[in-house]
């Protein structure tokens, strides 16, 4: 257990930048988690982070997460438990202890509360995640597309009204009725799902991605101190390649079954002046289009970044003059295989014609494993 | 145990029509159900019945019925173990094995499944019911009136899809979470709930239900045979009113979240000759009005009739030109309180300038307690 790292106040501001980040426009906002956490630590609670290796192979860990339209997630402030009775309703039904949590993903507001929830449950939370990223459903995590099943899952709002999700007949079964209950419950809830063993997490979940969030938001931080370039940090650290820099032209975005979709339209300036550029909107950034053609799609990472300041732009505040860095950053390769691909893949989004060809990145994230 | 009585294949064409005419319009159509009790009879199981008194007061009884939309219960075929399933996740969540199921509600579709599932379960089924009528919502049980509350409630549907309700913050959210459960599950689904000791069933129960359904049906039938009036046969069994003849000469009806709304209007004809009639519905008959006069409402019963052949007629198979019987029948002593009527009197359907003013009755029901 003395491998386990602390995360600290003072961690949480990059912790938040690079969350959102990964988030790619989705994902939910971490500001107000971020508060939350401060305020556990403040309280004497610690964070413990656990790496994924330091994991017993027969450990309980359980997939964590706020569920919810991201708009109402910063409108009804949570009460502030809903994940830990979550917690505690999975293992009254499962009839044993939870020994650790791992984020069901990384990128955006549920980047904090499994290590808020962990903090008040008393236990660590796990270095990784099911995505490494951000993506609008659950099945959509790597343990339900490498086989695992995500019942039961316990759901727990604000009001005390709790509903364990005990057998589906598949794993999108699990989000639509997920879905039900958070829209009954109003829209923002917690859930925890997806009992796995220890040893199961080591080869399915998304590796170092907390550490990885941590990492990418000092780098921005330190570039805005320094002031240097925090567009190329963001490129150097994540291995990505800078799509365009543009004007956003033209925005279309309203609310379908619950998600944020639609469409930005870019200008192209600088080196990229003469370019139009279009990114299409399901929750997070779906496809690239450089002047009509595809070129990059999920799951690799589309992300928009102010071009002064680096700090990520969610597709919630988009807005019609905004000036934007569009940034390639390759997802892991546990998304790149025909499982995952037929679950993440662009066909999956409603993207049929679409090829998913992996954008090109030296290292992938081989050197992580 | 040798008090307990079986209902035999003989019995439930009566049945189907007591319990239509206790439906009061609304509680989704027994004709499925009856096939379905049938079947399991010549598969060679049995409908067991037991008189509340006979229940130990340990005895584990559990509510059970098919909940959704009664318009999808008719077209979308139960897969036939909806309800069994319902009851099997409810007794994994409790650890332990219901000893006899009881109806929901005795009015309409929700007077067979239990019986069916008895059937299936090899339990018996409590001769009595949450209800003596139908309603339209899962609040208005009698057990959940007098204080018991409804959780754990396990829901299955014909997918494989098991939800368990395991906690809210009142009784109303039970329904809140469970309507939006069976939405997602395409508007049909069984329920078990509000596991009950037999010794709480005993207070609270309406009693003798099943008996009740048989014998008005059997009464119904035997005017037929007889050639006798089916109308006077209702009301002398159910120490009824008769409160209009007529013919329906306007109908409003829609769908007003999952709920069939509206209003028959009637004109009197023979001694009700220049009367005008209007019944409000949602999903049940609610309101009786003469002239512009609030006569009847709930929780008495309002029943509309064929008025030749004394069959019920539901709320969705009324249309322009029907000639109807109208009837008051008294609903049970136990909807009568100010515990009652503050769930299932008219200030809870909207009405709330009407005082509920019980109907007269020379036997109410103390005559079967």
């Amino acid at each position: 257990m003395d491998k386990l790292f602390e995360v600290f106040d003072t961690d949480l501001d990059a912790i938040e930048i690079g969350a959102a980040i990964l988030g790619t426009g989705g994902g939910g906002n971490p500001y107000i988690g971020k508060l939350r956490c401060r305020l556990q630590l403040q309280q004497g609670r610690r964070i413990k982070v656990i790496p994924i290796d330091e994991l017993r192979d027969d450990a309980l860990v359980v997939s964590l997460g706020g569920i919810g339209a991201p708009v109402v997630g910063v409108e009804k402030i949570e009460q502030g438990e809903e994940c830990l009775r979550a917690v505690h309703a999975l293992e009254d039904d499962l009839g044993c202890k939870v020994d650790a949590l791992i984020s069901s993903e990384i990128g955006g507001a549920n980047s904090m509360e499994p290590m808020l929830t962990a903090a008040q449950a008393g236990i660590p939370v796990v270095d990784g995640d099911g995505m490494g990223r951000a993506f609008p459903e659950m099945q959509m995590c790597t343990w339900s597309i490498y086989g695992h099943r995500s019942t039961p899952s316990a759901m727990a709002d604000e009001k005390g009204n709790i509903v364990i999700i005990k057998n589906t007949r598949n794993e999108v079964w699990v989000e639509t009725l997920a879905r039900a209950n958070v829209v009954a419950m109003g829209a923002a809830a917690g859930i925890a799902m997806a009992p796995m063993k220890g040893s199961y997490v080591k080869k399915v979940a998304i590796r170092s991605t907390i550490t990885q969030a941590l990492s990418l938001g000092n780098s921005v931080l330190k570039a805005q101190r320094d002031n240097t370039d925090p567009i190329a940090a963001v490129l150097a650290h994540e291995d990505g390649r800078l799509l365009m820099t543009g004007k956003i032209i033209d925005l279309e975005r309203h609310l379908k079954g619950g998600f944020a979709v639609g469409h930005i339209f870019i200008q192209g300036f600088g080196d990229f002046s003469g370019d139009k550029g279009q990114i299409d909107i399901q929750n997070e950034f779906l496809v690239f289009h450089r002047n009509n053609q595809v070129e990059i799609c999920v799951p690799d990472l589309i992300v928009v970044l102010d071009v002064d300041t680096g700090l990520p732009i969610t597709t919630e505040v988009l807005r019609y003059g905004q000036r934007i860095a569009v940034l390639a950053l390759p997802c892991d390769d546990l998304l790149r295989t025909p499982e995952a691909l037929k679950v993440v893949g662009p066909a999956a989004f409603g993207y049929p014609e679409v090829t998913f060809t992996p954008m090109p990145s030296s290292k992938n994230k081989e050197g992580k494993r």
